[in-house]
């Protein structure tokens, strides 16, 4: 038995997403099928709305309301505008924001270079990083790049390319999470807890 | 941060997704941001096919085309027509299919008897069965609703409604899965492998 086009097309729709196999996918179409007819119309909408609604801010590449030019942390005036915050995806941004721990600017990669995927310089919004700290008012960058080979690689690349320009950089340190326990620390995070080791007053 | 509307929106129509939470809804709803438009047009418009591309079987309520009275194993002339398969849902009948092992056709339930989530006989396709079977022509019902409380109660409940039309009713078998291991089975499923042994020939 074939299952009939829409509910076949959908599923594989669905496949096409991270993280959802076909299982999932047909677990997902069925459901569809089964509920309220507002929930495919719902989800539907939204992502008709989603390109059209959205654009990526000028100056920082965050996602922003479209129209705009520019998003709402780079136009707030409560914002410290000389430290920048490097990060790859905007979801990085929403998790910092989620800290109310920082209260700099940012700047969105869009990917990490990766010799392997092909991902080069050119691909990144690096050069639209470096002619923002040409620009001559930022202190310092925070390079957030994920604690990954490629994010580690990443940071090495424009910490060379910064430090040419005479502005300090920094990396997120790395260590135990919080609320971590050490027993089930992987050996590499434990080894970099122990370099990180600091004096307590 | 607030995030743009349209990705917010997005997210929380993700979300009401089974299995999919918040942090799921807000990936995917980032990859599909970052992907090419094609596939968040192509999951759009699968969405919007869903519903009028496909109608339900009006014999055994098993999802077919749109525009037909019934599905392709309904139609067919190579099944059996004196055995009914009972199942909860749709992709249980694609479960059984897959296994190319059963040659009657089936009746879709679309969801199980539970007082708790106010599911009476009534909001099931249940009558639509007694009517069938009592049209005279079946010669077994295999009751193959979920081996889940709900689903044995409503396997105990068509059972003694379809004895009385005098039909025989079966139910699948239960014991180990095929490939499992004995030390990994539950405790109920081991007690159904020792009641249901069998002598060896």
């Amino acid at each position: 038995m074939i299952l009939p086009e829409p509910i076949q097309r959908l599923i594989e729709a669905f496949s096409k997403l991270p993280g959802i196999g076909p299982k999932t996918a047909s677990r997902l179409s069925f459901y569809l099928l089964r509920s309220s007819e507002d929930l495919a119309r719902e989800l539907g909408e939204a992502l008709y709305g989603l390109r059209s609604g959205t654009a990526f801010c000028q100056t920082c590449f965050n996602i922003t309301v479209s129209g705009r030019q520019e998003c709402e942390v780079c136009t707030s005036t409560d914002r410290d505008g000389s430290v920048i915050c490097v990060v790859e995806e905007p979801l990085d941004v929403l998790a910092l924001e989620r800290t109310s721990g920082y209260s700099g600017k940012y700047h969105v990669l869009h990917g990490v270079l990766s010799p392997i995927e092909g991902v080069s310089p050119e691909d990144l919004k690096i050069s639209e990083l470096l002619d923002r700290v040409g620009e001559g008012e930022i202190r310092e960058v925070i390079l957030a790049t994920n604690p990954s080979l490629e994010g580690d690689a990443t940071a090495m690349y424009l910490s060379q390319k910064l430090q040419s320009l005479g502005v300090k950089t920094t990396r997120l340190a790395r260590g135990l999470p919080v609320g971590g326990d050490l027993e089930y620390a992987d050996p590499n995070t434990l080894l970099r807890a122990l370099a990180g080791r600091h004096e307590m007053n």
